[in-house]
């Protein structure tokens, strides 16, 4: 069993390689595919974020990518499953990402936080709404702390 | 051009019909698909929310649904773009939502706060790691506020 999905979108972005880290770095915008109408981005402005779906299209299914795995396969973080992590290479290969809105022309939404390079088929946007949480005390484990540091803002060198 | 994705866990929901509204009340999990080895959830109970990907089976794409509407029908809403409103009926049906771990056990995760009926197919489970934001200052249009009100938490009747 399975779905279809298409792009309703296309990842414009600074960055053409899948590296990891930095990501603030870049400048990122969203446009629309051809078959999709302006009115589709109605409203978004008024938003202050976007929660963007995309696929990892030129990551590794898994299978035949495994299902649990050292992130970055950095042995120093414990060997965790593939829903315990943010690998692109996952089953379906989908990503999600909340992204800040800096502007909405006309079928081009540029944004601040989009963590795909350019080319990238965009599979839906949902406006972020406040309420969808997270509700409730959040926590994570550690290691996620230390793999997060470099991601939006390198170190300084 | 289109992806395939398949089902890699099912919705298990005490809601079988697609009702809007007053989710907290019900009980739901999501069970491993037969071909998803149980590692992938490991090292997942260390983590308080998990973001939940799924397809609105029974919603309808757009198009034929509308790339724009009130959201609900409600005329008291704007009309307002696909994308800057969260109705089921959209391009490619796909649902995100990020719910409150209750318990793992072998191959089925508990959770709240998951508006998802029974059967439901998810394409994706990701930890939810908090560096992904939101990042800054939240804000939404007042109608969202309260479209909102009620969608967990009916209110006393």
């Amino acid at each position: 069993m399975s779905y279809p999905v298409r792009p309703v979108a296309w990842v414009r972005s600074t960055r053409a390689e899948p590296t990891d880290d930095g990501w603030d770095a870049e400048r990122a915008a969203i446009e629309l595919a051809d078959d999709v109408p302006d009115e589709a981005l109605d409203g978004l402005a008024l938003f202050s974020h976007v929660v963007v779906i995309f696929v990892f299209d030129r990551a590794r299914d898994a299978p035949p990518a495994p299902f649990a795995r050292h992130p970055r396969g950095n042995g120093a973080y414990p060997r965790v499953g593939i829903f315990a992590q943010r690998a692109k290479d996952r089953p379906n290969r989908l990503g999600v990402s909340t992204c800040r809105i800096l502007s909405i022309a006309a079928r081009r939404v540029e944004v601040e936080g989009l963590d795909a390079i350019d080319g990238t088929p965009v599979l839906d946007l949902k406006a972020h709404i406040a309420q969808f949480g997270p509700r409730g005390e959040v926590h994570q484990p550690a290691w996620v702390d230390e793999l997060m540091a470099s991601y939006f803002t390198d170190p300084p060198s």
